[in-house]
């Protein structure tokens, strides 16, 4: 039996955006995905869809985002038992959470806000990056060369302060931070490390003036199957009609 | 008969490089590929080649690389015949030119190579452009909802001046506000533009330490094929060991 | 008795550095200096050289650098009874603290450096710019129109991530994203708030290939006197030798 | 005698811009003002406006910018009979000039004024860049250890393509890039190299709400005069209010 690839996601909300999206077109590509939310019952409801359609989908509920729930997560998911009983490899993890995320006033955030979404946001990140780096070490060279993908959702408060955006901005310019770091010294080992500047707003109505969850995912599949001599960092991604 | 696309694509050197490796790919994938570069024999091997393989592929010559030129180059395509009947819409187009690039001590350039390379590498890019821009107008939305993609290859000089780099970097530069000029302006009316920052030497070695023509190649289709509701205008690519 | 102004420096480590060197070129010119870090005979030692050099300032230690301590210690600096009898009114701040900041490969990072981190270079500056805003706010806009300065201390890892940069860079990033949505939002308070990009390294030779702290300095009373009709946000500072 | 210092500012409108009023301060700092642009008669006002009030000031036409006339013009520089005998130095060079800039749709732009803007912004660029660093490279260090200072004015533009702007933004990026390369080309021989991003438009009303010419001089003569171990290459110059 050769292993399995499991695609770790965090942030998989109530299965109507980006992760639960991408979580659904790897699961028909083949991949077992390892969905972590805090909501048990988001996480059950996805999974359920997922396998009812043939794929492979497991929920480990995080109490909260931190750094050490997003970390031992993976333990949880190494141990768990697949419906099939190949062996499994973590060989894509996806950091899509975007909890307690402050966008107002400066003079209107609070102390707690920041501790909460540094801890959420930032330090869940790094645990997050840890877990997926030390499993990717593990695995030998796939077939394209590589020993894991960690994707990272981004947006334009990424790379561009506003009014209103002093503490998601900050969270959102250090996990860029991050995975920049991360591309670098993990590349020499074969590990591919990307962002994803999401600029546009997931909605209804015509796809060219919305961003559509689904086509991110495809996006993010994508990165996953670039060849290791053309490796992206970074991408931005909006409709065809987004001002910018 | 419904008509079938063209990709135009300027710059494909001696047949080894990306220019060439996305043509070939492209053919694969159904694109007629409309060849524009400076040397007939080199468009005609090439050409060759990919017809000898299946595809469709045709050499356009430019004397030399001028705004007029490379717009000019637009209308004998759309009057080729191609070898099979059905009708043509050009639907892609590729900036890859890269010709008379100056890369020496900025005392070193003389005032014929600034202006040489002003039109070879911006003018022409801008002619190029106009012809790209004015044939996707014409065009209906596709399947995909969009009327045409028009790329352009960068690189680590396009986004950063370094010593030796005054007169690349200029050039660079200058071509990725093109780019983003027309992403912006051009969106709304589904025409999708994208840059790419290729960042590393495409030679020989393990692919993880070099970059290959026909990964970047298999990029720019990609790019080719995005939906609209999720646009990418700039990514970088470079191979998993590059140090940057 | 007209009010004289105080500058608030968190961060001036041992008297060597950046924020020392601005202390004393500020009392120099007339400020009053109020001075934040963790070792009370450093502050002490600091406070009493520029008193002596006939320079008015002040220690205000600080256990631990967090939100609430960089923010309260607002509160001690307008209470404190200065040498001079006039009233004060605090109309500069320069966060230039960099403490527990982590350098290391990714993996020998732990949780509790991350933790550490965010608090002392994040949620800190939080709550010293939260000071800072908060008691420009009620200043009358000085004689050139101004109700206060905030200054920050960055450094290329404010900008680019890099192998071993994944703590320190998360944090620079987090801070340049704060002091960017900062300058948005109080602009229009005729608050100015700039950032500082510091590249290179503070030491002894020649002045043409080190960072000398008292031109870093001159930069940053540059900046507190900048006409309001043309503020700057953002500027980098280097040695004329400096390879970048 | 003591050379007497020289700085040749490319573009001085009619005489209430940024090139002009950049000429103004630096008279009364002491410098001799070299002034380039293509109308002789508002050459000749600024001039005798500026030497009626203590300074000196010369006027050096160009017929057309280009890459010829700009670096020949430092040959009519060179030869100049100051009004006091004193000999001179090229010590300081701004790029002020801003000509046949192409603010237009971009299938509203035509092949020549690509041409023309290409050569007037960019090439006259190189042209003027090439002259003042083979002046400074002739002087020795001046007391504060430089030779010599190259402004250039920048724009958002220089960092942003936006709609309307292909032909604006391609040249701010080139003449950006080209400021880039020089000033890593050339701190080792302790040239000084910058660019200001100027934001805002230069007109009437409070001093918080627009740009003053006066003010942005104030940053070029401050950008002339720092100490080599904390030099600027970039900075953005905006008023308090604007939205950005």
């Amino acid at each position: 039996m050769s292993p399995r690839p499991v695609f770790v996601i965090a942030g998989v909300g109530t299965g109507t955006g980006t992760g639960a999206a991408t979580a659904r077109l790897l699961a028909q590509k083949g991949w077992r995905v390892a969905l972590v939310a805090r909501n048990p019952d988001n996480l059950n409801n996805l999974a359920n869809e997922i396998n009812e359609a043939g794929g492979e989908a497991a929920g480990f509920p995080v109490h909260d985002y931190s750094y050490n729930a997003t970390l031992s997560v993976f333990d949880a998911i190494s141990a768990h038992k697949w419906s099939s009983a190949d062996p499994s490899e973590v060989r894509g993890a996806l950091w899509n959470a975007g909890v307690q995320e402050v966008w107002k006033p400066f003079l209107e955030v609070s102390e707690k806000e920041i501790e909460t979404t540094l801890q959420f946001n930032v330090a869940a990140a790094f645990g997050f990056a840890r877990g997926a780096i030390l499993a990717f070490k593990e695995n030998e060279l796939d077939e394209r060369g590589a020993r894991g993908t960690l994707l990272f959702t981004g947006a334009t408060a990424s790379i561009r302060g506003n009014v209103r955006t002093s503490g998601i901005a900050a969270v959102k310019f250090a996990v860029r931070a991050l995975s920049q770091s991360l591309a670098k010294e993990f590349g020499k080992d074969n590990i591919h490390v990307a962002h994803a500047i999401i600029d546009g707003i997931i909605s209804t109505g015509p796809s060219d003036v919305r961003l559509d969850a689904n086509s991110i995912a495809k996006n993010y599949v994508y990165l996953a199957e670039q060849d290791r001599s053309a490796w992206t960092w970074e991408l931005d991604l909006r409709p065809a009609h987004e001002k910018w």
